[in-house]
């Protein structure tokens, strides 16, 4: 994690000059406006891109892309630089695109439920766009992110238990290729078999690929009926158990989050909420009022034989809104329990039937460290996030959580699950990829890369170890 | 179509030693066989294989692969042979390697909802074999294809609308590559952001990319209540509106369907049904009863609305087998309206919104023409077909056919669709790819197959221009 970068060659002149040109007050070679380009949410050290353009179309990212691409120079894409594993830093240099200026949304057909976006658009952008016509766009990984980068990194979170990520999400993409082509691939039927999936493959490939520079993705009608509710449990275990079995039962539950006391904790004290400390569960059902009805009265039974206690509802939608934006700012609340801290964060993802055992045994994992250690996340897919706090300037911290990460995911791994289940590869997670995929599948990965991206110019130094 | 396949060299006499003494019975050049694996239930002329592999395991396929890398040889795997775009047709020659011996299924785990099967495992084996589990495989095309096969073509049919098609039900798979390497794509997880999807990539590769040896799929708790209804119309229009209604108000429907006058009319006689002969829809609904019921009702209204007919139900199992049962023969049903003749079928799907003007044209169309057409569909996808009867060896048939065709992927295309929904490219489609996606993203798609199948071995002259 604090390996120094490799050194690298300054930016070819003739290419500055060529930018600036094409660019002029939207290519930037400023320290301050490179180093705000150069540090993402994670503990991975900063690395700043040599130069910075401001994109606000899809030609002007095709152009960046074409001159560097002349010039052998390495091109990262940046949203809203909220991911956590490192994806945007320029370890090898480079320029940077800015894509936040392509923050458009170009049509939104309601009678398709679907919209097609430009990617520096965020999530909670589009659903404030889409206030008025009874849709909505589910994916929600707390962050306020961008479409382009939650496409980029295969992002999920909360909803993904019932409306999927953003594979199962995105209808088709315009891609600019590392020499500047620009391509669109899927369309805007539900489906289709005309020949390979391009839109699934650059889906999670992080910029390493292409840079996408506009996204159709599927909308859903608002549910007639919302119901959320907490529950408190006596363990971690119990309040598993009802996970467990509302997801064999098909319960289609749209949100079943998990937050241990730890957690619950860190959230009180930051969001000012009064949850009981203990493991405790957050619910969301959508659909009809009889059906949203019957869904949180076979979970309310499935909770109470597992201990839990008294179900606390909010149907309005303000209350649900802050029970929400509690468990969304979770992470941070969490920061705030060792301040002036930075959280390592893991983010495993198992076969539901493992879940129990996988967590249980990573709790023993936090009772052994001496670092403040929370637990939470997205259960009913089987995915998890330690926050583990360190002092990334201690040496001993980095370690030790590098230590908790690697049991946790070779853990998850030996039960058939995944070392990311959302968050992607960037840099911190290639150290598993072979472990998780063996070597063969790795080298089909290296084979595409090689095949879009022969120079490797493409966000360089990710997800391929 | 009928054009004929360029000649080409008979198998190295070495390889034909080599396959013989590694597969010994398993392994044949006999005539009959070759000629059985030569032909699907597609108008493309037959071309048979060279010789035929039967294969019993990954390694069986691997080993036939690498010998046939060694000579440079095609290599076609073969399923249920019920592709209907000569997906299998050894238009080059090479070896065909037979995987309906891998028809074991590996592992159910219920607990997880998945299971893992061989790819010669067809459909209704698993679900068979699910029968005691309470949970079931929900993609049927019709035909009793194998889940190889399936994963292959992207295949979908009558359940896609709620449970979505082979792209969003395949977790992992063993797949083959060209020079005979094995390797593993995704896994257990439900979700995963650990590099590139490879699973979606060898998903409707069609045999092109890599052989697929072994597949885990979801499966779902079978819902504690179904219920099957048709519905007669006055008109296509005031079908199809219904069906627009239906799907824009988010009502979670298992399966929406559209069978015209004609292939009422050919259901009737084929399965001995007394339908009403009116363009018909056939809805499923899955659910808990009060769900099913307001599902039900939502729809029966929306039916009226639109001049709909009286709802017939159908609740008992045996009762919606036989409703489904004759859905499904509607293409054999259709087959028998002129004997002897063969279906040139169509397979486009457009956004929802354009359904109607699309089906409307298209039935100018079909009014227009001197041959047989029955018309029929997915259509809670946008997707619907024609069967158009031809007599293959009559040459203005096969002209008359294929302009039809032409001009029904040519409207679907101006509406951002597809010219296959779910049949898959083949040889039948290849000359609409370029249309749909730009010869951009068909140049990334070449470059795919080149990085992964160099020498062209695998299914060659199949999906790419």
């Amino acid at each position: 994690m604090n390996q120094p970068y490799l050194p690298h060659l300054p930016l070819p002149a003739a290419l500055v000059k060529e930018l600036g040109q094409r660019f002029g007050k939207r290519f930037s070679t400023s320290q301050a406006v490179r180093d705000q380009h150069g540090r993402d949410e994670s503990v991975h050290p900063a690395a700043a891109p040599d130069a910075v353009v401001f994109a606000e179309s899809t030609d002007d990212v095709a152009e960046a892309v074409r001159l560097c691409h002349t010039y052998r120079v390495p091109i990262i894409p940046f949203g809203a630089g909220s991911s956590v594993e490192g994806h945007l830093l320029a370890i090898h240099g480079g320029v940077n695109i800015d894509l936040t200026g392509m923050n458009r949304i170009i049509t939104v057909h309601r009678e398709d439920l679907d919209a097609t976006v430009q990617p520096g658009v965020t999530r909670k952008q589009l659903n404030a766009e889409l206030h008025d016509t009874g849709l909505f766009f589910p994916i929600d990984p707390g962050a306020d992110a961008s479409m382009g980068g939650m496409a980029a990194t295969r992002a999920s979170g909360t909803n993904a238990v019932r409306y999927g990520t953003m594979r199962e999400n995105v209808l088709g993409m315009t891609v600019v290729l590392a020499d500047g082509r620009i391509i669109r691939t899927g369309g805007r039927a539900r489906k289709s078999s005309a020949g390979y999936d391009l839109t699934r493959l650059f889906i999670g490939s992080e910029g390493t690929l292409g840079i996408i520079t506009e996204l159709t993705v599927k909308l859903y009608p608002v549910p007639e009926a919302i119901s959320s509710a907490v529950c408190a449990f006596p363990s971690v275990d119990a309040a598993v158990d009802t996970v467990i079995q509302t997801i064999q039962l098909g319960v289609p539950v749209a949100r079943i989050e998990l937050l241990d006391t730890l957690t619950i904790s860190a959230v009180n004290r930051y969001s000012k909420t009064t949850l009981k400390e203990a493991p405790t569960l957050f619910f969301e059902f959508h659909g009809s009022p009889t059906s949203v009805e019957e869904q949180a009265t076979t979970v309310q039974a499935l909770a109470l034989d597992q201990g839990g206690m008294n179900f606390e509802w909010a149907t309005r939608p303000e209350d649900r809104s802050r029970l929400w934006q509690a468990r969304h700012d979770a992470y941070f609340a969490c920061l705030q329990l060792k301040p002036g801290s930075r959280a390592f964060p893991t983010d495993v993802c198992v076969p539901i039937s493992r879940l129990a055992e996988c967590i249980h045994a990573t709790n023993e994992d936090i009772a052994r460290s001496s670092l403040p250690i929370a637990l939470f996340g997205h259960v009913g897919d089987g995915n998890f996030h330690l926050v583990v706090l360190i002092d990334p300037a201690n040496p001993q911290d980095v370690t030790e959580a590098e230590s908790i990460n690697n049991a946790v995911v070779e853990r998850a791994l030996s039960m058939e699950g995944t070392c990311t289940g959302e968050h992607g590869v960037g840099i911190g997670k290639q150290k598993f990829l072979v472990a998780e995929h063996g070597e063969g599948a790795v080298e089909v990965m290296r084979a595409l890369k090689r095949a879009l991206d022969p120079d490797n110019l493409l966000n360089p130094g990710k997800i391929l170890p």
